[in-house]
């Protein structure tokens, strides 16, 4: 009688939007579950649609409570239901079936007993069709979400309002307003100065119970809770299983989007913060973690990007009195330099290669360097600002107490479900899987991947035999306009074409990665997801970075010198640098691999694919059920069903974290990156907020800690970019040469002359036969220059490496290591000096934890006030009344004075949770209040 | 009447060893408070000695709820307790007494009162003496104790047995049985294979207050928690700061060494794993986590020991096959080299150096390469190994739910109570400080710190001068017998020298880093205590390490070539590196510096001056009350008193921290260091023991969850050695020079000729007048040799570094590179590989969370019907005997139905405890059951 009475109560009244409710307009949609009765199973199929709006609304009852906790408890022992099940299985069971559809029937027909055995409420359409789209829609009331809550631990909010006061009040009040564009309109923005207080203990269901009835006015608050509660109930162990077997075709909450729409997923509010609280209590943790860090990311690439513009500018501002650059323009100087190719190319002058001298100063001057220690401290500054935020997430989200376990055990990701949905053979193995049933898994997983390094090593290597084929035919080709744009075209082709190798590579690494995993059959479902992204990750982002690091250390190193050139199939040389140093060509690749890959994942694959996708399915099911396209108006149910399945937040990341490559590995030849990677971001946002709210299923809201193994692949990306960044700038760029000769050999000090000194002199003579210049037209020529420092002609021990190659080699290891351990140092001093856990948070678990001692003592003295008072009333009553045994009784008062029992500890500060437990307890104590006994007079000023 | 009752039962009876328990032979003395009446106050001083065995045992008896509380939680408002004070105090208030003395012995009376308050039983000496030592014993009685138990948290064990069975458990076995000599004889070894579960809610209070009378079989596991509660209630905030104001001289609990004496702090028991439980239980967690810090040190010392004893074994072994050092010995060679110093020098053969060259190759050949690389893993393994440790140690001392603020506030840790003691100044400051406050302190701060590292290099610098003036002068010694004997007279003496200048330093280092901590005025103490400990650790390692690094990577390299050397003081050539090579000379320095700081700190500080000091005071205490000698038996706490207070942990921390640097940051100098440190430590452990036992007094408990900033200090070596290793290899070693040698520059492939081509020419005619040998004996010499890469006299740019130097620098440089890299790597590799909760915890916390489950389950279940009995009782009872308010009482049965009332839960594995609380709920619904009710007949089967 009164159980009915709290559900009632709990289902939010205010029934107009049809879609997301029961028939009866009061309880709300918490989860769908779909199936698809296929067409072959029967051939009824005119008798339906029409009596839709009839629902069966079965309601399980009062439930006695052994089942009611053991179905909770996931051990779901069908007891005593038997009618329930009777109910609602077959009702229209006489028609012919197959065995299988038969049997899948059962396990629904089990599977939905179960639901309401452990008190959820369900509501169907009338069994009318035996084909089509059946729709089995849960509602959770309220009793049984507590329930939940007490095993989960969600904690029950309790409101301190925490003040600022003085110059810091007024500071952030003046922040406030100057952010307030920013801010985007979500009706109560108050948690930055309120916060819930949280608190474990089990005695909160009487609290649930007691006051679920104000918390309607907390609806926002709890909706998120909901949602989380009712997975765990629905989806723990079986769940996911029964998709994968095809039980259910498809199983998620309902889409209820409002405020989202409006203030996330709209390019217009690229400007704007997130409001990732409601982005979490709408998708759940994990989602909004993921906002969060993107919108972490996002914000920190602003000051990257406004650095990064300035280090541009400083090499645009000095392109005009860069010595190097304005020798190499310089005509008179008048370097005769060896032919490009054998035979068909003649000798040519240094001061044609000006225009990429020119360019690669932009991105080849001192500030890079300053560039590329900047960006490794920034990577560092990133994680700890990441960290920082995670934990004040997790603080005003709650989620300290999630146990690690319990997220491995209990939780099925959204990650999973994305897999369960597209491979439906994801099968948790529960029996302990010896080494040697392992290792056939582990060895095919090695050799798989080994040979993927070995397919993107041969793709890369496949453009460079493209390159320097092409580049040795056209150079053959008589036509002067054709010759003279050799470098330009080949350039341009080789990257496209490695652009698409990696696109199409990428694609089927993922798939390659999650075929491996299976394969090793991980045993927990975080444990899968961590194997999977790992082997991901390393798949995509070798194929991403291998052209990337050939340009930037291999490419002109085998090319030999002039008289014994480097050959491959005996007759194609080795491809050098371009005379401006391989950085500019290194920037070209990056700038291009990273636009085009950004360009074409967000257009084509993100937003192109889904909606092709979303148009085949929509014309298969109108092809399947034609006639049912005639209605008035979808419902909400069905128009979710009809969106694409939300598959895992692994994509999402994975995308970001390539792009984070981009951004800090190489940044010392490309100052740019990170603004690119900002105006990408700036849209990424925006398009993966729409993506979630308007084009996939919304996903189970999922809780989640932190990011997981993302957090290690970033700061392991940011201690590779430490080195690779301090491998650039010695190696690629032409800055610790200058430095030498500045330092070392030049004779006035300055830079003049360095590019003479750059380059060694080779005696024509000693050209192979037919190697030299067919036709020359460059006169009698001696002696011509190459890019090396080797010994003359003239000397000795002629073109060995000159005293000068050792030592600027020496001065590039030297810069090597003192740029590694310094940054490292650097790093490690700034990880150190910024706090984990933020200021306002330390303090504020300080006053939590105080105000949690206060409500601890309220609650002991209240518990020993009630109990007490039975005693003295028991007492009172025995003497009254005879009530047999009072020997036994008695001891027990006593015992229980020894309670620690509190004073009220000053200051009420219990909050109105504590207040509200008072006045429950008082009514029990009320009532007896005018019973003689000493303690009763100090129950009164509890009653409110 | 009933409190009195636990009270007695409460207190051990088998009250014999007279000196640990108060007069009446029951209440054992948990705590002692001294404090010695100074002469000067009275002149009566015969009448004392007398009355000592009657004890005013003051006992505080029924003391109302609302004081306790207060002064539990630390507030103290003396309520109603004017009798007990008056009492207390002035007994003998009547003698004429100086003002100060007057205010402390009020401060004394009034802090007494609040302990007295706060439910402690106090016994004093009857104060019959106005001088000499007064003592305050102090017993917690049990109800006291739990209800502090409460605030702390302490957990209340339920023993869960886990059993191991099949393979694991027949291996392990044997494991046990091996291992069974090296175990202590402790009484219960049985941690291992059963847990005690623990639970944290405040239903405690009841489980406490029923159990207590069995728990008496459990005394030794509550021993400890015992001391900690008390410590927490008597000490915090007001304590410490009466000991530093001089109103009590001492305060801290008594000795009760049992068999901690027997299997722990003796020689004899070197071989034996420490009982590091009963340490903790005995000193509390802070001194149970150094011993088995230690113990882990040590004991992975050992493989790291072997290892290095196989390295030097292969040096020994391969001395008389290496080619360098027979080419080094080979006279047919006849390198003439350059003279060792000016004029008075004479030429000399390469030859007469055999000797060093031998010894050098002992420590200087390729396995040393392995085992730098080892060293490094070695020290990435001993953290990890270390984490798993402490997260197993934190797990079965219960610390994992220690809170940091807890500890930065509450606790006082011991080395606070170190510097209280010592300087008497430390007072901790409330009011907030701002920059311009802490602006002075700091300044003086990084002067000072700059101040001491010059102080530092200038005292290496002497010892240089010192080295370079006497061998300038015992060469210009016309005594053959005194010019061959310069090097080893020199080198011994110097070290020696610097080895005391280390000593002092270090000493007056310690005493700095405290003064200077003082004056940055730290927030809180743990805060205090971390800058102490890093400053000090920085002055320390930096004096410990400063003529290491010297020798390591100056030495030599300023000397200066023949022709052209470097003079400090116009006239004494810069040292140079023996002939064989600097590693030698680093390794002498080292392995002298290490084994004469653990010998002379171990020895002379560390037994020598504690026994000096003891002497001291035990003749000051005779000097100053020699008539109260000639009693029979002192009592436990005139023992105790005698002894030295406890100083806190940082220098034993701080001595093996260093240590742990000799052993890791040049061990590619010194395989055999970790053996030494291991010799070290074995001895180290038990006269740590010893010290602990005998030496000092009884430390108060202190609750710490990790060893703090040692382990970060600790990493940061462990990543400091790496590079210091790589530069160690590559540029103190010839190993680089050597593999360059062998692949570059040898015409065979082999070594051979590797001695004459590090040899550069230089030719004598070029020698500045007065430098070249006054009367040399060698002949005619055109060149003598040196040891460098140098261009040759014939060359266009003679003795200019050749292009072997860049060769040889580069390659250098490169190994450094490589080094750094492969171990860093490797050690993220062996980090990640290791998992950081060791697999059996991770299991047994699953094990634990589903047991909390059941209880949970249980406890919700006794408490609902314990509830609904009363209501039915009520109802029955109200319907019989027309109580009013009926309407009032009704509604809430109702809604306790909807409580998460589990059943059983299964297996009925709550343990002893549940079942305990059943019993005694049982009690409750026991007498209840004969009455109508539908639940009562649930309630039946859970009574015992």
């Amino acid at each position: 009688h009164f159980l009915f009475d709290v559900v009632e109560s709990a289902s939010s009244p205010q029934a107009s939007c049809e879609g997301l409710y029961f028939g009866d307009g009061r309880r709300k949609i918490d989860y769908v579950l779909v199936f698809n009765h296929r067409r072959h199973s029967s051939i009824r199929s005119a008798s339906a649609s029409v009596s839709r709006a009839e629902l069966s609304v079965v309601s399980n009852g009062n439930f006695p409570p052994t089942a009611r906790s053991d179905a909770a408890t996931g051990r779901g022992q069908p007891a005593s239901v038997g009618e329930v099940f009777m109910e609602l299985g077959n009702a229209r069971g006489g028609e012919p079936m197959e065995v299988a559809d038969q049997e899948m029937q059962l396990i629904r027909q089990e599977f939905e007993a179960n639901l309401l055995d452990a008190g959820l409420e369900i509501e169907r359409d009338r069994e009318v069709k035996a084909h089509g789209l059946s729709f089995t829609r849960i509602h959770a009331p309220w009793p049984v979400l507590c329930r939940e809550a007490e095993f989960l631990k969600v904690k029950v909010p309790t409101k301190t309002v925490i003040k600022e006061t003085g110059f810091g009040s007024r500071l952030s009040s003046v922040w406030r307003k100057l952010n307030q564009p920013f801010q985007p309109k979500v009706f109560h923005q108050d948690h930055g100065s309120t916060k819930f207080l949280s608190h474990y203990t089990h005695t909160h269901t009487h609290t649930h119970t007691h006051t679920h009835t104000h918390t309607h006015t907390h609806t926002h608050t709890h909706t998120h809770t909901h949602t989380h509660i009712l997975t765990t109930m629905v989806c723990v162990g079986t769940h996911y299983t029964l998709i994968a077997k095809g039980v259910y075709d498809a199983a998620f909450p309902l889409h209820d989007v409002s405020v989202l729409h409006e203030e996330w997923a709209r390019y217009s509010a690229f400007f704007k913060y997130q409001p990732i609280d409601l982005v979490r209590k709408y998708f759940g943790e994990k989602v909004g973690l993921y906002f969060a860090w993107l919108g972490v990311y996002t914000q920190l690439l602003i000051p990257a990007s406004i650095v990064g513009i300035i280090v541009f500018g400083y090499g645009v501002a000095t392109v005009d009195t860069n010595v190097p650059s304005l020798e190499m323009c310089d005509d008179r100087l008048n370097f005769t330099m060896c032919p490009l190719c054998d035979g068909a190319c003649d000798y040519w002058h240094l001061s044609n290669a000006c225009g990429t001298a020119r360019a690669s100063h932009l991105f080849d001057n001192p500030a890079t360097v300053f560039f590329a220690i900047f960006m490794s401290l920034w990577a560092v500054l990133f994680l700890e600002h990441w960290k920082r935020r995670q934990i004040s997430l997790s603080f005003s989200w709650d989620l300290t107490g999630i146990e690690d376990d319990e997220v491995n055990t209990q939780n099925t990701s959204g990650v999973e479900v994305g897999v369960a949905n597209r491979s439906k053979i994801f099968v948790v193995t529960i029996e302990k899987l010896t080494w040697k049933d392992r290792l056939p898994g582990y060895l095919v997983n090695i050799s798989s991947i080994l040979f993927m390094f070995g397919l993107t090593c041969s793709a890369v290597f496949s453009v460079i035999i493209y390159r320097i084929t092409i580049s040795a035919l056209m150079a053959m080709n008589p036509d002067p306009e054709i010759k003279s744009n050799v470098r330009v075209t080949v350039t341009a082709t080789a990257v496209i074409i490695n652009l698409v190798v990696i696109l199409i590579l990428d694609e089927i690494y993922g798939y390659v990665a999650l075929r491996l995993t299976e394969l090793e059959i991980p045993k927990t479902e975080t444990d899968y997801e961590e194997r999977l992204i790992l082997k991901a990750f390393l798949l995509k982002f070798m194929n991403a970075y291998a052209p990337i690091f050939y340009v930037a250390f291999f490419k002109g190193r085998f090319a030999g010198r002039p008289g014994s050139y480097t050959y491959v199939f005996n007759n194609y040389r080795m491809e050098e640098c371009a005379p401006g140093g391989c950085l500019i060509e290194l920037c070209i690749q990056l700038s291009i691999i990273m636009l085009g890959k950004q360009l074409i994942q967000n257009n084509i694959f993100e937003i192109g694919i889904p909606k092709l996708k979303k148009l085949f399915r929509s014309l298969r099911d109108k092809k399947s059920t034609p006639k049912e396209r005639d209605e008035e108006k979808p419902h909400q149910w069905n128009l979710d069903y009809a969106l694409a399945p939300f598959e895992g937040l692994t994509p999402e990341y994975m995308e970001m974290i390539i792009q984070f490559g981009f951004v800090s590995l190489f940044v010392a030849s490309f100052p740019l990156a990170p603004l690119f990677a900002l105006l990408n971001n700036v849209i990424e946002i925006r398009l993966d907020a729409k993506k979630f709210v308007t084009e996939l299923r919304r996903p189970v809201a999922v809780r989640a800690k932190d990011i997981g193994i993302w957090y290690n692949i970033l700061s392991g990306m940011g201690k590779l970019s430490v080195i690779i960044n301090a491998f650039v700038i010695s190696f690629t760029s032409d800055f610790v040469p200058r430095l030498v000769y500045q330092y070392m050999f030049s004779p006035t000090g300055t830079m003049d002359g360095f590019i003479n000194h750059t380059l060694s002199y080779f005696n024509v003579s000693e050209f192979k036969p037919g190697k030299a210049p067919l036709n020359s037209q460059a006169g009698d020529i001696t002696f011509c220059r190459y890019k090396d420092y080797r010994e003359p002609p003239w000397s000795s021990d002629s073109y060995q490496f000159s005293k000068q190659y050792w030592c600027v080699l020496s001065a590039r290891l030297a810069f090597v290591i003192l740029f590694q351990n310094l940054v490292m140092f650097l790093s490690l001093m700034v990880a150190w000096v910024i706090p984990d856990v933020p200021k306002t948070i330390v303090e504020q678990l300080k006053r939590e934890k105080k105000l949690l001692v206060n409500l601890f003592l309220q609650e002991e003295k209240e518990k020993f006030q009630l109990i007490q008072s039975f005693f003295v009333k028991d007492a009172t009553l025995q003497s009254d009344s005879q009530v047999p045994n009072p020997s036994q009784g008695l001891p027990l008062p006593g015992r229980y004075s020894t309670l620690p029992i509190g004073p009220t500890a000053g200051d009420g500060g219990g909050g109105p949770r504590a207040r509200c437990r008072a006045a429950s307890f008082s009514q029990f104590s009320g009532d007896l209040s005018s019973l003689p006994g000493k303690e009763n007079s100090n129950s009164k000023h509890t009653a409110v």
